[in-house]
């Protein structure tokens, strides 16, 4: 049975993740502390497989994990889409003009904004995560207090939900990758993410865009993050339509090795499931 | 006499930014709590400019920060960078072998992690902000804390610096703007700061590269943000070398109007100087 490490408490959207796109298969959970444990779990062999958050619709990128893709010898081999709803819960029998304190991650939060500002005297604690928060209030027994979280987490912790959907922008989606030692590249249709860098020279990085647009090669994402150590020069992370098994992205590829002064292939996968 | 917002307390590194880049001029400072508090400041006429950082050469973009140029109708006219250099100091007289708790923002406990795994019995305690962790221990006299902060914050709050320059990474920069009202395109070279969005159709990003490498434009930073409301579409700040006084940058601007669905001219401004 494969043992799959995901960063957060027991009910994290992480988990949820895991259990949506495993949902066919038996598995063990790793709840890691932060992401960084998550990756070196799957890189080490203490687990088969992480599950991490890349992309939120409305925070963007998540910047660490893109370092940490870098960082580790992991491939992408899958996707998957959760629509995040956020809930306000308690311990059972606390009703909501007890509550003094909401605790959630400061992300979480920050979407519940709309939310929270109608009730001002009600002060918003900022957490490590949002199922850590539902965990806390259940083993402090807290009676003035609730957390922003999801619905798993409300389960898990034998919290009630007394708000549901509190989230500002209904347009509220986390995209998770699935990284394993492995690649996994699928027989049909499916996308590819790179990182490649440079040179610090005039049109550079148009060069490698034409690679693709020479190709009708459809871009789905373009991210840059700091060289370290060389302040103001960039890598790129790109994700493109098609994979390598596909002759003109296999040729798109070879073609920006001509270009780039660095590329790895992060790996090639089938599109996400959106899971509402 | 001009006022000028800043986000933090007296002795952050935006401060310092301020000091810096109106050296030879008489100023208010106005320090606000939040990012968002600092720009409506500057919005509404309670301070006259904003300064704020944008860009930090190991952590990367400042993505709030992005978000509220395009929210606010401020222009950017001018741009500093620092030297980021973070000192642990604690009350007058304290010894390090004292103290059990460093309290810093989490970016920069996050940059000193090399000094700080040296102490593995010392608790990173994660604080709302460089200064403020300075002016927390200052308040509560606390004789087992340090901060990690700036050198401006130990005077500003009279604590003794224990271990100077406990950065991981020397080549740590803070990039900060300068905004105001109104526009002020400089005479000479400078650089400009666009943001724009393009339809979601093979080769978009790629034809409005083509208007910058087509005129031989240098590109200085590309950054993507998520457009909210519309998932995994983006839109895209760019950073160019020349101005539009300079007629190849002005006929580029028109260009790329005639391809993004949204054009907007963030600003232009002299390159900014370095300071160590």
């Amino acid at each position: 049975m494969k043992r799959i490490a995901f960063q957060g408490e027991p009910g994290a959207y992480s988990e949820r993740a895991v259990k949506e796109f495993f949902r066919e298969h038996s598995f063990w959970t790793l709840p890691c502390r932060t992401f960084g444990e998550a990756f070196a779990a799957a890189h080490t062999g203490q687990a088969e497989i992480a599950v991490i958050p890349i992309e939120n619709s409305l925070a963007g990128s998540v910047h660490q994990n893109y370092d940490l893709l870098l960082k580790h010898q992991l491939h992408i081999t899958g996707e998957i889409i959760l629509r995040i709803s956020h809930h306000v819960m308690a311990l059972p029998g606390v009703k909501w003009e007890k509550v003094r304190r909401v605790f959630s991650h400061p992300q979480a939060l920050e979407q519940c904004r709309d939310f929270l500002e109608k009730w001002p005297a009600i002060e918003a604690a900022p957490a490590y995560d949002t199922a850590g928060s539902a965990k806390l209030i259940a083993s402090e027994q807290w009676q003035d207090a609730a957390a922003i979280a999801s619905a798993n987490a409300a389960s898990e912790y034998g919290l009630e939900i007394l708000h549901r959907g509190v989230e500002s922008n209904p347009q509220n989606y986390t995209r998770f990758l699935v990284l394993e030692k492995e690649e996994k590249i699928p027989a049909e249709d499916g996308k590819s993410s790179i990182v490649f860098s440079v040179s610090h020279t005039p049109g550079a990085l148009f060069k490698t865009l034409a690679v693709f647009a020479l190709r009708d090669i459809n871009l789905l994402k373009i991210e840059s993050r700091p060289l370290h150590g060389s302040p103001w020069e960039y890598i790129f992370y790109l994700d493109f339509a098609g994979t390598p098994r596909q002759s003109h992205c296999q040729k798109a590829i070879e073609h920006l090795e001509e270009i780039a002064t660095f590329l790895r292939v992060l790996g090639a996968y089938e599109k996400g499931k959106v899971i509402k």
